[in-house]
């Protein structure tokens, strides 16, 4: 408990943008976020008062962090499940904790955990040798698309391999992998649901994810022309995985839409890219839902402000002659009611700088305004 | 500028809530507000990465605190003059600069410069003796009002004297003083407005105010059944008067509705609690309006995200049998599409401690929702 304020303190371990947006919300909660960051100049170090500096591998770093929270939460899945069990021994509250969180750091423990569930996923196996591989695409068809367990990230340590051969410049001895059937989808679709440890659950809007090499770069709210039933369906389903899974705070699932009906692919224990567009185009933002969850306030409402938002990644472009500064200018100029949202990143190509929410009636309209003020924010006047 | 970043940075003198919104908005236009708190336990320092603790009446404290810093701005209108233009003859960029702000540091001026402009206020009178009261308020009638021309706020160095008696305990021979007629209202409202080094103005909704004891306690935006032709007035009143005195930021212009039309009452030259409702009710919050004014950004839309917006302060109650983290519980329960603003602050009554904010198509529910939540969060269930 903070002894200022008369409110209790969260720690987030990681300093990323998702710490600095929820660290947005927890002001407005009366809060001061505290922040484990590995970096003085990460994201979220940049803006929040109470950071300390130390790395989320070491558990000495991480219960020293821990001492004087009332919670301690997760700007990303990378906390070893060894430190996390060892800070619930010590008597801290950690949402979501390591069963939980398991589920979103190895992708053999979720797949497992789903089909026990019998949530539809992809055909799928844990594979540690090529020869695994081959039998794998022999059995379910070429090509398959092999993942590291643990550890990947916006197409990081994801491959699509047309045979057993292409496995055999990735596969190494000490790293564990699944692979799963390249399944045809009709579009990505992502639900996201809060979920307290009263057992309270809050999903928002169905949406429409976009990827482009792997990276997120357009999401659509809500997901356009999808059917009640499957909106109900993929709603219906994170809330049942939220609670099978025990998670605490925000879960986003990934969805595969496929002609024969939804497939999860990924899950998220975090506030997630997919949800970005709530600051503005929802009552109440992933990153405060969040909040509220660890804190186990009663959560807020998720209807949708507006009848279309469209969030669009500032992905780091080719030097586009102009420094952000002015490129700032020029798009807050044309783009009068575009928000933007910028991390403190310095620039590298591909990167995630920030992004764009633009909000309206008519879809088509929001997605070219959120979709030009983004490409001139990433490349300037070049285009 | 911010070599991590790119960007400029803005400091601001003053650590209270107006920071520490100001810093909410800060963090996603990519920047780190810089903030000169008085103490660690502010607002707006704890939460705030960059802060320098220090007196804002001390020319030493705020030369070194703009070392460093792009800009200069305000959370209140406390610092002297003389050393704004000290600033200034540092090489300094301060917005609003010293010949500006005074308009909201000395009511005489104000008064001096309205009616140098033509704009239309109550009669009145700068006053350093009682006779000059008597003078007065023998031409314009009693009861009149009495200001201190420095340093009044929420009602402190303001006094409706029913008599020249009356003003013997009151003036001193040290401070300045003007008298008002005290005018027969209908109502008081506000127009906000921001203005940019370059020139452009962006003005939102005109707003009802609502004051108990001097303070105010609720806003209504749009201002309810105000004519087309008064709230045109009132918007083109700010932005003149923007203009006229050479306001860059947000500049609140506090105006009393009477039986005659629009006089101004107060002026303020920054974020202003009557528009507060602007963080979810507006496109653009006066928050990251008054930094992109600063800036010199390009300002943002102004337009209504909702029909009625209705902010109501939270003032500090009767110790209410229960903690704020458990009130806190029980209004976000009750009331999910409430949105809560609570400021770091230790609770002591008639204290701003924070504010609510609720959005909808039907005023009266909305007042009723918002005053309901605010009361709540100030007494517990003891009403």
């Amino acid at each position: 408990m903070d002894s200022r304020t008369g409110l209790p303190v969260v720690g987030m371990v990681g300093g990323g943008q998702l710490a600095r947006m929820t660290h947005q919300a927890a002001i407005a909660l009366g809060q001061s976020l505290r922040v484990l960051a590995q970096a003085p100049q990460d994201g979220a170090a940049l803006v929040v008062a109470d950071v300390v500096i130390g790395e989320h591998t070491s558990a000495d770093d991480v219960l020293a962090f821990a001492a004087g929270c009332d919670v301690l939460t997760f700007d990303h899945e990378h906390v070893p499940s060894e430190i996390i069990r060892l800070l619930a021994e010590a008597g801290h509250v950690i949402h979501p904790g390591a069963d939980a969180l398991v589920h979103a750091q190895d992708k053999g423990e979720m797949r497992a955990a789903l089909a026990k569930a019998g949530v539809p996923g992809p055909p799928w196996a844990a594979v540690s040798t090529v020869d695994d591989v081959a039998t794998f695409g022999d059995t379910y068809g070429w090509p398959v698309v092999l993942k590291v367990a643990r550890g990947g990230y916006d197409g990081r340590g994801v491959w699509t391999l047309s045979d057993a051969d292409a496995a055999s410049d990735i596969i190494g001895p000490d790293r564990a992998y699944i692979v799963e059937q390249r399944v045809p989808i009709l579009r990505e679709l992502a639900a996201l649901v809060a979920r307290s440890p009263y057992g309270q659950a809050a999903v928002w809007s169905i949406v429409q994810t976009v990827q482009e090499d792997g990276i997120c770069v357009e999401v659509i709210a809500p997901a356009p022309d999808l059917s009640e039933a499957l909106a109900g369906e993929a709603a219906r389903l994170a809330v049942q995985l939220a609670d099978d899974l025990g998670v605490v705070g925000v879960l986003a699932v990934e969805l595969f839409e496929t002609a024969g009906g939804l497939l999860v692919n990924e899950l998220a224990m975090r506030p997630h890219n997919s949800g970005h567009w709530t600051i503005e185009g929802a009552r109440t933002s992933q990153f405060e839902q969040h909040l509220r969850a660890v804190l186990d306030y009663p959560l807020g409402a998720t209807t949708m402000t507006a009848p279309w938002v469209v969030m669009v990644n500032l992905l780091g472009g080719p030097d586009g002659g102009m420094g952000i500064d002015e490129r700032v200018h020029h798009a807050m100029a044309q783009w009068p009611d575009v928000k933007l949202h910028l991390y403190g990143k310095a620039p590298r190509p591909g990167r995630k700088l920030g992004h764009v929410t633009a909000l309206g009636d008519d879809l088509v309209e929001v997605r070219a305004r959120a979709g030009a003020a983004a490409a001139y924010l990433r490349e300037g006047g070049r285009r």
